[in-house]
């Protein structure tokens, strides 16, 4: 049997679904038995915890890290510090070859503000990351240099969301 | 507290993540302690074993109906009655109130092929759905009439797909 290759997978667009896919993803991979790891970039209003405590009971690892979206912080220099931390998460989880799947969550947004050089990154994870290894990384506006790496891209877009019709987001629907 | 008002979930279109999105938004809903059902349309390749051994082991009851795609099938009557056994099922679980989220998985098929009649069903779940239920559908082709009456739409579109560049169905990542 030949080995298995690790996919880079982008989930960007403005809809619905990204990181929730990912999600799905990292389920499907439990039910496989492998190993999984997730890695939130950006603290969410809503924190996940619905997703966190689901990851906690099949024993997903789970990081945070953030300090919440910058275009709310006051203080850019810690975001971007944050960022950076975050990002050394990651490059150990990803280098230990200690797991099969690896979602790193928000992950465009450090790249887009440029509190992480894109070229860096991208360098960085085609020298390090196990040839087995499926990394997913989800986000609005993936960098060009991003998608071009990636072996399975795809755009969640918009089609209809319910704050048009002036109903309000849904605990256990809206992210 | 209002009540919550249960959203028509859709996510449609050529790309991935449409079922897998559905799934995220059942792992989420399951770690907010929510009931949920999936019902399971169409039977893909792999039977969707990841997903239905993590569902089990959370305790997330699973339905499976069809036959195969039909335009695999020999016997087109027959898938047509397993659509509808499946509608079936779908109506007695959703009339039921005994679900927060309901997930009809590739429920666009039966729809598009005609097998069940979309606006007997459209009328059905208006009548029927208990109004704080969720229910989530998913497929390619969603009819512009199940879009019309959606609160929620996303389309998956395909930016880039791993047989453009010849890498094989990856176990843990394909549908």
């Amino acid at each position: 049997m030949s080995e298995r290759k690790g996919l880079l997978v982008v989930n960007t667009g403005d809809g619905k679904g990204k990181s929730t896919a990912a999600f799905g993803m990292a389920l499907r991979a439990w039910g496989h038995g492998y190993r999984i790891c997730v890695i939130q970039f950006m603290k969410t209003e809503k924190g996940r915890w619905g997703e966190r405590k689901a990851a906690e009971k099949l024993g997903i690892e789970w990081h945070t890290t953030g300090d919440g979206f910058t275009w709310m912080s006051k203080n850019l220099d810690e975001t971007a510090a944050r960022a950076e931390h975050g990002w050394g998460i990651a490059e150990e989880k990803i280098a230990s070859d200690r797991y099969d799947l690896i979602v790193l969550d928000e992950f465009t947004y450090p790249l887009k503000f440029g509190w992480l050089d894109t070229e860096t990154v991208l360098a960085w994870i085609e020298e390090n990351r196990p040839a087995r290894l499926h990394l997913v990384v989800t986000g609005r506006d993936a960098p060009d240099r991003l998608l071009e790496k990636a072996d399975l891209a795809t755009e969640m877009k918009m089609v209809k969301h319910p704050f048009e019709s002036g109903v309000m987001g849904q605990q256990g629907v809206e992210f």
